[in-house]
């Protein structure tokens, strides 16, 4: 790797404009993959509105094809999992010997994708803890935390690992490196799966799933059966992180997760990478999963893009 | 009981009404409960549209109260389950000593709620397989079957539950007794507890359901689950039932259940009949019940009218 990383955002939207802005701000070389808002950033760069401070950067890297934007160091994917089929034309421009390919994208499945097309050595994600809302073209609302753990897909973190933590830590962004990058995908996947499906499937908010006793019965009954499933797959988590996410979402109030706020509002649903792929894993290990399998029927039904994103 | 029986109709919608006028048409002494239809009634009589030929009972002994109608040989109750609370008020005046109470209500729970009110030996029920619609005050279109399985709360067929089905069948009903009432009920179950279900957390019809395979799966692990749970509880029904109800209901097409079109009308939802009572005695029974467990959860969230009904 170069000693200034080279960074490519393919996906700016919320997600990659709020992380590459930062970055951007904080003097790394950053350039955005844009499509329908490549105008606008060109003419009035891109705006982020924070409670931790708002900022605005007049002149971005903004480029409207791979080709234009060339090979990177670090290519951070941050599509909607719904647009994965989009990856294996986007991402050859981007890549030389040495490319990083790290998803900040929802879910299971993302890294193994992009490693049967490009190669595991390549391969790193993730996991961002962040509520952020597009607002209008090259305009981010960031409405709290936005802390970022990052991993190898396999093994434990490597010198680029420390090297992405530290270019984050200095952008001001609350970045880690963990251990085990898909055993903290499960975890979180312990949170996603009932929430944001019971956020779906029985349009109740964090609040409301809370204080009704079925629907948090079936909530804590789904977190272990993701755990279990997890653990069958070798990713341990101990049964005590139910009580830990029951409790810690007692403070979320009447959270809406990203995926209810999606189904809500009429856009695509990532049910393959949050449920599908949990649940086909789940199977693969021989995991029983009774309460996820029904939850991803009625989700593929109700909010479903069609066949496996991946 | 009196040589020529009196029969009550409580609750005179579609089913009680239907039911009624067939008996009434075929010279039975029948007395109607109504409320809202009373006088529109009493004006009019009541009015049968069905394939089976069109009937007008131009008068017919409708009452506005229980007090009025007095003491039955017989009292069909073919309330909504949802409005059960009003039955300890409405069926006291119409006991003497030898009342039979036969319910035609949907799901589980309403012969035992009635056994604990009135005693066991008072209690039949029976099984209403018909498409009905009560489509003004007074009028109920037919659109199909209407068959009637006729039984006692406890034990086989007596001879009061063969009168029953001998008025019946003079009145044109495919009536016929059956010897354990209560795994009827179960196997009606095993149909309603997944079509029913997922046509309101999936919003999917008969033939939506049968052409998806994940919901296919989950209607069949769904009946699979209700067949262990009966087994348990002394009701045996053989698993290919499973493939038999399958089969059955690819010759529905685009058939909406009964509680689909009374979510899609926003109307009450017997949601502890079909799946609150079934749940909570498959618990009871030590029977694991994880996908009817979550479907409640999030059936009595979507529709649910409060507490359990009976």
């Amino acid at each position: 790797m170069n000693e200034k990383l080279r960074y490519g955002i393919v996906g700016s939207g919320a997600l990659g404009g709020y992380y590459g802005a930062k970055l951007a701000r904080a003097g790394c070389d950053v350039h955005f993959l844009m499509r329908s808002d490549l105008d606008p950033v060109m003419r009035n760069g891109l705006a982020i509105r924070s409670k931790d401070g708002d900022f605005h950067l007049p002149h971005v890297n903004a480029h409207g094809s791979p080709e234009e934007m060339g090979p990177c160091d670090v290519v951070l994917i941050a599509l909607k999992t719904t647009s994965n089929p989009a990856l294996p034309r986007l991402i050859p421009p981007l890549l030389d010997g040495e490319t990083a390919l790290v998803t900040l994208q929802n879910g299971l499945g993302n890294e193994e994708m992009l490693a049967a097309r490009f190669g595991a050595r390549r391969v790193m994600g993730g996991l961002c803890f962040v509520c952020l809302n597009r607002t209008a073209p090259g305009v981010i609302e960031h409405f709290g935390h936005g802390t970022l753990s990052i991993g190898e897909f396999k093994g434990p973190p490597q010198d680029r690992t420390m090297r992405l933590v530290a270019d984050f830590q200095r952008a001001g962004v609350d970045a880690k490196a963990v251990q085990s990058l898909i055993t903290e995908r499960w975890r979180k996947l312990v949170w996603n799966i009932p929430f944001n499906g019971l956020g779906i499937a029985a349009g109740a908010n964090v609040a409301q799933v809370l204080s009704d006793a079925p629907l948090r019965d079936a909530a804590r009954a789904l977190m272990a059966e993701v755990i279990v499933a997890a653990g069958k797959l070798g990713y341990a988590i101990r049964p005590d992180f139910i009580d830990d996410q029951i409790e810690r979402s007692g403070s979320m109030g009447e959270y809406h997760s990203s995926s209810q706020v999606d189904y809500e509002a009429g856009r695509e649903v990532e049910v393959e990478s949050i449920w599908g792929e949990p649940l086909r894993q789940a199977r693969s290990a021989g995991a029983e999963t009774p309460r996820l399998e029904l939850l991803y029927a009625l989700l593929q039904r109700l909010a479903g893009g069609g066949g496996p994103a991946n």
